[in-house]
Parts: structure tokens; C-alpha cells; sequence
């Protein structure tokens, strides 16, 4: 399939690391095979040095290994009623990996910033047409931008290696983009220029694609989309699946928060009436989806059961239950209930 | 028709003003019938003292008459080959009347701006859904915005009157915006609300639509559309029209060049080979239209003649002969033609 796209199978969620091979792919393009011994990056704009770095140049600055759980924008969208366009993903468009490379912040201070950049823009090498009125001529390259906040806060890096091998080609190859918290659609693949702007940029997937309304002022405005709230969703048991009362079930997941910390999770076995703390598994990793786990002693009434999971971040806030339409295709971040059957034991 | 859509019979044209009831009207929604007695003007966001304020309170301010000339920037439309989708203008939705009101730079001193302000939002009372994916959440006002430095310039006002009289319900009453040289689109009708704020606003008219394809920075970025560049039209003959060799024809139009001023009309009779000047009409009035006009000898063969005008102005920009497409739907600015018939005399 061109471009590509694989949803994670969620219902095998394991430990905290995504294997290369199953973690999710959401291409734009078809995707670019970058020589990694011609690759460049130019570093342009508003800098004091525009440079062209090559892998080697860049290998040889101070690296960061890191995890940073990434979410496509509208992951869980064959989740909505009624349904919205877009890729229908179910829930699996989210994975996690150890991500190496240098840091964004360390990059620009060799190049220096001007004092009057506001944002960097970074450019992949994947580009093509574009579903716009009015259309543009030619073709447009995927891209996004950081505010500069974002870009020389501690997150970002220029990632070569993922989960410890070379980055691989679905993933960006040779060097991608990383923004942990933030919606992968800010972690640019296949990256080639960053250019150091003093206005806003106004790309495509900037500014009408990958955008939210929100009200701004008393007026809905359309606003790129950022980091991600918290957020959980149920691995096991799947939809469907047939237990019986006295039973215990064990309902696994797993949570995130963007830039927050997960510090809870509850579970529902009665479509949100009553609410159980679930079991956080292993210790927190900033930027990293948390498992959790509760046991469910199967009780009640027979029939259709909804099961739900609830988060709530180091921010105080707390996953919605209704979806807020104002998020239009993106940002899935209610709860989504599974449906099981409980029949009666013996 | 609802939304009202009225385009000025061009080949009518005349003196340098637009009569009230024949000025060309583009709404987007139904127009609102706003009380002038009880209308408000309530100025927020980061404003010293935010206020409310009525029309006698615009009436007791300095008072600026000037003239300006709005086009519509989907002006010209239906001459695009291959067509786009959107008005069908042909020519005629641009006019030029003389507008009286309050400077908006005297309305933001009184209230006094914040030294964080980089915009000010101009909202209209029209209100409704818009055609963009993903939808908002109930309707959306028509708003637009300007930077502070246009906002503070000398041109744009809060228009109450409208060549002497009041402003009528089609063109915004009781108070429009009016921001001369800008492409009409920024003159904000039905205005009930401005907004100083700190970051560039994002509403639908202002990132969406009305905005082009710019390349910045190597790559398309949309951009919102702005002042109006140097641009003319013939209006005298119309297509079609036949003469006879030796017959001497008067070619009259008019040209507009947003901030700038028109400085010459060429007028070609065969399809842009050959260019005579036309001869500028009455002194240059800044953000007004100039009419021009031509005395053409019939001469040479027969059979189908292109006429073609061109404009420039005083910062030497010429007007272009070619579409460019990356304006997509909007900024028609290069030379239509219009086609007559030559036959033998006698």
C-alpha cells in the first residue's frame, strides 16, 4: 500500500516497547529511500550559520536515548458515531520505541538562531498533491513547525536509531523528526531542512490539515494540532469476547498523557456507573505510555457489557466520556467502551 | 438570493463613483438586520479599557471621508480557463464609492492597546456553517483580521456612511470596516466586535479560505489574502461587439492598484503583440480606481481581435499577462481579454 499505513495490533500489547516491525506507520507519500551516505540536512532561515549537517556530522554531536509513546492525530477514529473521513483507524495507531539522536536545541545553538526566529520548520523529503481548494501547483513536501519553545525545550531530538537499530525506512530512515507528548504528526520523517522563521508557518499540514476548531476569543478558530491529552484505551479483552459471571477476567491497557504524567487509571464494567482503580505497572517514563491492569470479578447481569477506561494526568485532568465534536477527524481522546458478553456459569 | 451576490454591470461604468444600489455585493451568510439605535461596537482582548460603543459614540469621534475601491477577490473568476469552483464573477465585482466613519487607529488609541497586540480580529455579526473537514461545532462568525501595523495605518475606518448616505443593510449598516487598497474581503460588515490579540488569528476566512498558494521559504505555504495588486479591466466595448476597419473605437475601462498608485494603461488590439498608452482620466485619488480610456483606429485584418489592457503602478509592477495558478481560486490580476469582431468596411 502506497503510502503506507499499519495500525499496531493493540490486543497484542506486551511490554513497554513497540517492536520495530508492528509499531504503527502513517505515511503521507510514498516513502522516499534516502541514501544515508549522500543524506543531508540544511539548517536555513533565520541562523547565524545556515549548515548542511551529513549523518556522520550529526552522530558525532551528543545523543539522547529516549522513549516517546506517539499517537496519530486520529487514532480511534472508526471509534466515532457518527463516522468521520479519514483513515479509520480502530485503536492501534499508537506504539512506543526508544528513540536515539541528537538534540533539536543542541543543533540550533551551532547554528545559532537569529534573534527575531519564531518558529523552526521542518521539512521531510516525502512530498506529493495535496486535497486543498485552492490547489497549489506542484507538489507540496510534508511539513510542520515548532513554536520555538517547544523546538529548544528538552523533547526533541533528531532521531537516527529506533529501539537500537538504524531508523528504518517506514520510520523515516535515516533521520526523523522526534517531538515526544506531542501527536505524531509533528515527528517529520525522512527529514532534509529545517528553516528558522520569524512568522508562523503556513504549510498544508500545518494550517488545514491536522487542525482542530477551538474557541479563541468567543470565535471557533482552526488550530494546529499539539501535544496530546491524556488518554487510555483497553488492549484486552477485545470486543466480543464471552465471559461468565464468577469469572475473573484480567482488563489490560495502557495510558498516556503527551507531556503530563499518568497517575491513574479507573475501569467500568457497567458503561461508566461505577468506577475501580486500575493497577499501574511499572514506573512512570516521561513521555511513555503507562500499562495498567485491573481484575474483574465478573458479577451482575447477564448480556452485553461495556467496558471502559478512564485516565487522569499529573495535570489534573481527567479523560472525557463524550466526544468533543470540535476535534472534527483528530484528537480521539474520550473514552471508547469495549463490548463483551457475560452469560451465566455452569 | 441568500446569501445576497450582486456584481456592478462594469460595461455601465461611468463616473468615478459606484452608485449605492448598483455596488457590487458579496455576503456570505444572510445579511443581519441590526438595530442602529441599540448596535454596539464592543472593543475586548488585550485592550487597556475594554468598551462598548454605540453609534452615537462613533458619530461624536473625528470623522475621515475618502474614497476606496473594494474588489472581490474571486473578481474575475468565470474568465479563468480551466474554470474553478466559486462565484462565477465576470469583472464587475469591484466598485468604488466614498465611505465616511471613525479611523480605527483613533478608536484603538482610545481604548488603548496592549504592547503585546500583533492583531486586531474584526467580527461580523453574520454568522453560519462552513464547508471545511473537519466541521466546527455550530456556526461561525465572518471575521478576518488585520496586523497591527495595517490596523494603525491611515487608511482603514469604521464606515458609517456610504457616498453621503447611510450605509445600507447589503453593504454592513449600521458600521462596516472599510480598509482601503485590501482586496474587499478584509472590510468586515455587520462589525460588532474587534479583538486585540497576541497571536495571528486563526479563523476560517482568514487561514482557509480566502487564502492562496505562496512559495516561502522554498515550500507553498497558504497564505491570507491582502492588499490588491496593480490590476485593470476594459469595460467599453464588450465582447463580442463588431466594427468595421477605419472606424475609430473608444476603449474605456478603469484600473486599481491597492496601496499603490497607477501610474499608466497600455491597451493592445491584437492579442498583446503591439501596446498603445491609454490616456489616465481625472487626477489619482489614493485607494481609488483611475478610468482610462483609448482611441482605437480599426485597422488591419479581419475576423476575431483580442483586447487586452495593462496597468502599472508606482512601485513598478507591471500587470501580468498569464494566470498564476498558485493563486488557485482567487487573485484573478492578469490581463482578460476581450474579444471583438473586425469586418470590412463599406
Amino acid at each position: 500500500l502506497e503510502p503506507e499505513v499499519l495500525e499496531f495490533p493493540l490486543e497484542t500489547l506486551n511490554g513497554p516497547i513497540t517492536p520495530n516491525e508492528l509499531f504503527f506507520v502513517r505515511n503521507h507519500y510514498p516513502a522516499p529511500v534516502l541514501d544515508a551516505e549522500s543524506w543531508g540536512l540544511t539548517i536555513e532561515g533565520l541562523v547565524e550559520r545556515p549548515t548542511r549537517f551529513d549523518l556522520k556530522d550529526l552522530k558525532r554531536m551528543p545523543t539522547v536515548s529516549l522513549q516517546a509513546t506517539l499517537e496519530c492525530a486520529g487514532n480511534g477514529r472508526a471509534g466515532l458515531d457518527p463516522p468521520v473521513p479519514g483513515v479509520q483507524w480502530a485503536c492501534g495507531a499508537v506504539s512506543n520505541a526508544v528513540w536515539s539522536g541528537v538534540p533539536v536545541r543542541h543543533v540550533l545553538e551551532t547554528v545559532g538562531l537569529d534573534r527575531s526566529a519564531v518558529e523552526i520548520v521542518f521539512e521531510g523529503a516525502d512530498r506529493g498533491l495535496v486535497h486543498a481548494s485552492p490547489k497549489p501547483c506542484g507538489k507540496v513536501p510534508f511539513a510542520r513547525s515548532l513554536p520555538l519553545e517547544a523546538a529548544l525545550s528538552d523533547g526533541p531530538i533528531l532521531a537516527y536509531e529506533m529501539n537500537g537499530e538504524p531508523l528504518p525506512t517506514a520510520h523515516g530512515a535515516p533521520v526523523r523528526l522526534i517531538v515526544p507528548g506531542w501527536y505524531a504528526v509533528a515527528s517529520v520523517k525522512w527529514l532534509v531542512r529545517m528553516i528558522a522563521v520569524d512568522q508562523p508557518f503556513r504549510g498544508f499540514y500545518q494550517t488545514t490539515d491536522y487542525t482542530t476548531w477551538e474557541a479563541r476569543d468567543g470565535s471557533p478558530q482552526m488550530v494546529t494540532i499539539g501535544p496530546m491529552p491524556v488518554k487510555s484505551v483497553i488492549a484486552r479483552p477485545v470486543g466480543g469476547a464471552k465471559f461468565q459471571t464468577g469469572e475473573t477476567v484480567e482488563v489490560s491497557g495502557t495510558a498516556w498523557a503527551g507531556l503530563e504524567e499518568v497517575v491513574g487509571v479507573e475501569v467500568s464494567a457497567d458503561g461508566g456507573s461505577t468506577w475501580n482503580d486500575a493497577v499501574l505497572i511499572g514506573d512512570h517514563v516521561p513521555f511513555a505510555w503507562r500499562h495498567w491492569s485491573f481484575e474483574w470479578q465478573v458479577q451482575g447481569p447477564t448480556g452485553m457489557r461495556m467496558l471502559l477506561a478512564r485516565a487522569t494526568d499529573s495535570a489534573g485532568r481527567v479523560q472525557p466520556m463524550e466526544r468533543d465534536w470540535n476535534h472534527g477527524t483528530y484528537v480521539i481522546d474520550h473514552s471508547l467502551p469495549v463490548t463483551v458478553m457475560v452469560g451465566r456459569s455452569g
